[in-house]
């Protein structure tokens, strides 16, 4: 199975490469916006795509094509400019969803953030609701598509090592998780096709990775 | 027919406020954002309401109920902080069509810009792109609504005078037009049914709003 890792250069992204090239039978497509970024994914094995998430629709379906799933873990984040939220989180998203369906990728997951209901958006601080709606939208999108989609949820982002240890569920309690166990939690979801159609929370918990996402 | 204006506090709504006020049998209510605006509105004889498009779904479902019309000319405008445009341009217009449908309001008039098409989405300068973003999901998120629509796509908006003459078509070749006569297009669409379900660009022209409006 070849995976094209949207934001392979982030944090989760760089994680999720790398466990996706440590597993037998996975093969990593990195999408990445500069040239230069190239050569640690070279490094890995892994095949890079130099593509701008505000690039054409063209551009990504190209991108897209040929593999076997799309996992979006793109981010401007909170703490960039909001003029990339709309951009790049929601955006950018929408694109690679609509370039899976154009390149015949049935297959999505989509790192969405832990909260992204109409309430989360409204009580969310007001620096960070521009980046909850995007989010919001994003998996809206995803979700009236008829993609065999996982949304995935996670708690605060830590650079904490992974534990190998999380909890899963619809709805879990806020709280943290080291960026290395979300790229766990993908690379488990796309291994099991029973996280297909469905979204879920994590944070870090007392699970190993493999039976969190097995008893969802 | 009582016409809710979700922005009646900016230029376009001020102008059609006055304009439904000037029409036998028509009314219109006033949402403004701050207690502050309302006088205005109430020597017009409309009625204002004071409620915020960062507000809960429940707090504009409220402003909505009761009227027989909604017409979206918020905005954020693609000059203001682009936290802004997601949360009012593309976020309040998608509450505010929610709460028409919660509301039980079928005719909803949407303001929108020249083009919101991907492409424009592409092409447009980077600092103007997340505005055309915005308005293109809230086109969107109205066209998959049963509401019966119109989307209302003007050139270049200056302050002259209104003329009373526009050009209307589902294509117009890019010009300006006065913020005086995208209100008069608005109330034409209003009383002409036959604008339901379809969307439109404006720009300063030659025929007469009513015809051109009816000649659609």
């Amino acid at each position: 199975m070849k995976v094209l890792v949207v934001g392979a250069n982030g944090q989760v992204g760089k994680h999720l490469v790398k466990k996706i090239q440590d597993t037998e039978g996975l093969q990593a497509k990195a999408m990445i916006r500069k040239e230069e970024q190239a050569s640690y994914f070279k490094d890995l094995g892994a095949e890079p795509v130099v593509v701008d998430l505000e690039g054409t629709p063209d551009e990504i379906t190209k991108a897209t094509e040929g593999v076997d799933a799309v996992v979006f873990t793109a981010g401007s984040g909170p703490n960039t400019g909001p003029d990339k939220t709309m951009l790049i989180d929601l955006d950018g998203a929408v694109k690679t969803i609509e370039a899976a369906k154009s390149a015949g990728v049935k297959r999505y997951v989509m790192i969405s953030s832990f909260d992204t209901t109409r309430e989360a958006i409204q009580e969310a601080p007001s620096s960070f609701s521009p980046y909850v709606a995007a989010k919001h939208y994003a998996d809206d999108w995803l979700r009236r598509t008829d993609l065999d989609y996982t949304i995935i949820h996670p708690g605060m982002l830590t650079n904490d090592e992974g534990t190998g240890q999380i909890e899963a569920a619809e709805k879990v309690e806020r709280g943290e998780i080291p960026r290395e166990d979300v790229a766990s939690a993908i690379l488990a979801s796309l291994q099991q096709e029973s996280t297909i159609g469905k979204e879920f929370q994590i944070v870090g918990g007392s699970k190993s990775v493999h039976d969190a996402v097995k008893d969802l």
